[in-house]
């Protein structure tokens, strides 16, 4: 892989730190080999895919697109395409390298603006067995099919070996310099096989108009960070440098996708140790033996400052004065321990502890400059209980910016600066249109509950890029998903979890390796953001007909349309006349 | 009861806490009742008893002293006697009263003189089968005997029930005010059950010195206190106001005893949680995100203040930069937890950690005004950890005082302000004479190791006293015991423990109830205070035979002479002998 070392690649940073980067050994596939799929096939081969296909590791690959593919887009934005190798005997040794790329008057695009992945197989399971949606516990996997899938987009090993009869996919990206003259540049992706080598030819046609860095997107992207996943799996302290090298090329890949908000643990076990590594409190409750409280918020500066170093710098989304367990824990100076108080919003000692907690945080965000980004963030809980805490914030400090990740209520959402609803739910139009003409943040998000459009490993690949365009043909602000990195314990080799369907817990993989799934879910981003362009162009040159036809464009985007209408199919078609502008 | 309340009792506060005083029901006795010991007797029965005796429950008394007793002492002096009670058939109520205390030409001793308790009996084991000491595990109690003992003495009750064929020893206290004139004083115990009563008399001799109160006493008494005991024995919460409530008349009871130091805990369990309760830290160790270390002391601060208010202001001693497990936990505020670092003196972390703490806790020592006062105080552990934690000590406050309670090292002596060593050995006559000089406290201790003489609930009462007399005799300043409180899980019922003979870990009881141990103790001490006036006294007065006198009394307090010359007897005659001069 010849554009490893110090070339960019999509979203990640080009030094990496040292850390071990053994390759791995891929699980062993459930299905194994049958032998007659592969008769006849005693080489190794290579052509190209399509990008909406998960190649079956032990399967003769469907969906071949032939040895040309042609890719087009504007300056500034990623494309993906998919060559997938095949082969009836072991190789030892599988590489890939591009060319040189060359447009008219001797233009080129830069190597630095390709990088690929070899594609890895992860383990997954399926839907509920009713096929409606993916949540419930899962401690038994042996009640759900297993199997592998092609996920992992591999940039860490220049080379791998093939067993025979097996399949492994090569995940191919262009970033288009933003400096790039339009036209067309034709170059190739070499893969070579033990001395054997397939040249695929490769077309890339830059278009005139420009998506700006992902840092300027409007697309309002939450995907939550989980850093203590991260210290687990690393097996470094905490907060230490360690840690924090560890998770540079993560957030750098995420600020990458033009995420606006740091995920902040306000206290311990937000949402009751649900992932394999809890949230643990990034504000330090100090219970004195004269009953006061005090707060120390050296982790939770140390992490914001650093998150903003990467590029997510846009909101402090701050959880959870309302966790799913009413439980609060904090260092008794008394006993010297750890304790917990169970409370409610309302009762005597919640306001008591939170009114002392918000007072100290909000005169620290202050003395940081940080109060404006500051987000006191919810998750649902019945009503009455959140406008007790409403009452209880605007008590403390008026002017903090509030969000909740919930159902629709209209007696909080005046209150709600940054409002994420189910993505099956709807805001009235002219609340979306009253919250949108104050600033306000509107968003959706999927979670274990929707079968499609989904994000878990086994998911169509195109439904995470049908969300952008989903939210696009909606005119919301953006999307939210709970964990962007929530890592079960070995997330390179099995993406089930004890609960929910595979890979709800996490999008990318150990050391910034992307996934199929975060690369087309920023595919639909980058469409979102086409169509925010196209529209306030159109609408300051007053071109209706041009809104009219992103609308047309953008209306087979209905959640009812799924999955019989093939996302794969509707984003082709969006994408191509996306394009056409 | 006729003088419970609001009248002085020895060492025991007039205003006690309102606790529930619940009277509460003894064990069954193991050896149950032998008829044929009870031929015979079918009434109730009272007379005087002697204080060397423990009554048993379900034996008619031995010992008895008939209905006269004398007791004699120097003004300022606590003085004790016992009755005994016994009857063949059941009493519902019974009580006893003080008559007026009459000397001549009209003078009295004050009723606030007088007080007393019920005996009660408590499970208690024996020695090792070896009969060498008391150290063990003892988790199976059915190894050893099982046997009720007075111990025990009861001033919460006005009144008691008596089953058939049982005895109720009942103890008397006298404190001779110090402004009372030399002479004799009569008056009556009586004692009354179910209408019958029986007038004991009872005859005070007051001589004419004085011993100084117990504030001023020269004896330097260290039992350590365990303030989680009686968090835990009350439920009320460590360090809140009805902890201190519940302290208040313990600590009184203590400092009545002469007690001169304070028990600090300076990490958490510094001998490894060997006790019911563990001794928890009362300095608050913070690790900060950033790596360094903060101290509060917070807790520390209001135990010394609350001990100092209740008169045990002499010393502080801080245990331990030498805990038993080398394990020092601390909170940890990047991962929000308790954690613990396994690191001995002479090792970097310690050095590092260590350097912080008594950096911090000297600074906070001067700005209290207690730096004079505070021990560094160390347990055994082998020579060259001690002097590695020495020179720690010194490298960052050469003025700190320490202490150890271990065995004789010549090569530390030097650096040792309180130095207690076992019992069983000495320090070089020299030595002794220039720590003397030097003002340094040079002390003895017992603990398990020590069949005799010791103070657990089936040791010889004497025995207690005994060890007053035999520091007197070694011209050394005081004694230690390990344990004042460290409670068991039922002390008032069952004086065993996981480890150990019985009573090691206490020598009180709950509510401040004193123990026959503990009354006879402060015998002792009285003893050698009175040794200790006497010899300078004599020494300025160039008195030399009253000196050798003195010497000749006390020679029979050795080591040696234990088990074989009862203590009481010897105590008994240096008793009188001593009330001679």
């Amino acid at each position: 892989m010849a554009q490893q070392n110090g070339t960019t690649q999509c979203g990640v940073p080009t030094n990496q730190p040292e850390f071990p980067r053994a390759s791995y050994q891929e699980l062993p596939d459930p299905h194994g080999i049958k032998q007659s799929d592969w008769k006849g096939i005693t080489d190794w081969q290579a052509t190209w895919g399509d990008i909406d296909t998960r190649y079956e590791k032990h399967v003769p690959p469907h969906n071949k697109q032939g040895i040309s593919m042609t890719l087009e887009g504007w300056k500034g934005e990623t494309l993906h395409a998919q060559a997938v190798t095949w082969s009836g005997k072991t190789i030892t040794n599988l590489t890939f390298k591009f060319s040189e790329f060359n447009g008219r008057n001797h233009q080129t695009l830069p190597a630095s603006a390709f990088s690929g992945g070899f594609v890895r197989y992860v383990m997954t399971d399926q839907l509920n067995t009713d096929g409606k949606g993916g949540c419930g516990d899962r401690i038994d996997h042996s009640l759900f099919d297993s199997l592998l899938v092609a996920d992992c987009i591999d940039h860490t090993i220049a080379s791998m070996s093939m067993e025979a009869y097996s399949v492994r996919p090569i995940w191919i990206s262009c970033r288009i310099p933003k400096e790039t003259v339009p036209g067309t540049y034709s170059g190739k992706v070499i893969i070579e096989a033990d001395g054997k080598s397939v040249a695929l030819s490769l077309k890339i046609i830059v278009h005139k108009r420009t998506l700006p860095d992902p840092s300027q997107w409007a697309f309002h992207l939450d995907l939550w960070q989980n850093p203590f996943a991260v210290a687990r799996y690393y097996k470094v302290p905490l907060w230490s440098q360690e840690h924090f090298e560890a998770m540079r090329p993560i957030l750098k890949m995420l600020a990458g996708a033009g995420q606006k908000s740091i995920t902040v643990s306000l206290m311990h076990k937000p949402w009751g140790g649900q992932t394999e590594d809890y949230f643990e409190s990034m504000v330090t409750w100090i219970k004195k033996v004269d009953g006061t409280w005090r707060f120390d918020f050296g982790v939770f500066d140390k992490w914001v400052e650093f998150a903003m170093s990467q590029g997510i710098d846009q909101q402090i989304n701050c959880y959870s004065m309302v966790p799913w367990k009413l439980s609060f824990q904090y260092f008794d100076q008394a006993t010297n321990q750890m304790k917990s108080i169970q409370t409610a919003p309302g009762e005597d000692a919640y306001n008591e502890m939170w009114t002392a907690m918000l007072t100290s945080f909000s005169k620290h965000l202050k003395a940081k400059g940080w109060f404006d980004k500051c987000i006191i963030a919810m998750d649902e809980r019945p009503r009455e209980v959140m406008q007790q805490t409403l009452k209880l914030i605007r008590q403390v400090e008026p002017n903090f910016k509030v969000s909740l990740a919930g159902s629709y209520h209209k007696e909080l959402e005046p209150e709600l600066y940054d409002y994420c609803i189910t993505i099956g739910e709807t805001f009235p139009e002219e609340v979306k249109e009253s919250r949108q003409k104050q600033g306000k943040v509107s968003t959706v998000y999927t979670c274990c509950a929707e079968a499609f459009p989904n994000t878990f490993t086994f998911s169509d690949p195109a439904e995470a890029a049908w969300i952008g365009y989903h939210i696009a043909n909606r005119h919301l602000d953006g999307y939210l998903r709970w964990a962007y990195n929530s890592w079960v314990k070995e997330p390179l080799l099995d993406s089930r979890f004890r609960a929910w369907a595979a890979g709800d817990t996490y999008l990318v993989y150990p050391d910034a390796r992307s996934s199929i799934r975060f690369d087309r879910l920023v595919e639909g981003i980058q469409a979102y953001e086409k169509v925010y362009l196209l529209r306030k162009e159109f609408k300051s040159l007053n071109n209706q007909r041009g809104l009219e036809k992103i609308e047309k464009i953008l209306s087979p985007f209905k959640l009812k349309n799924l999955p019989q209408v093939p996302a794969s199919k509707t984003v082709q078609t969006a994408q191509k006349a996306l394009n056409s502008f």
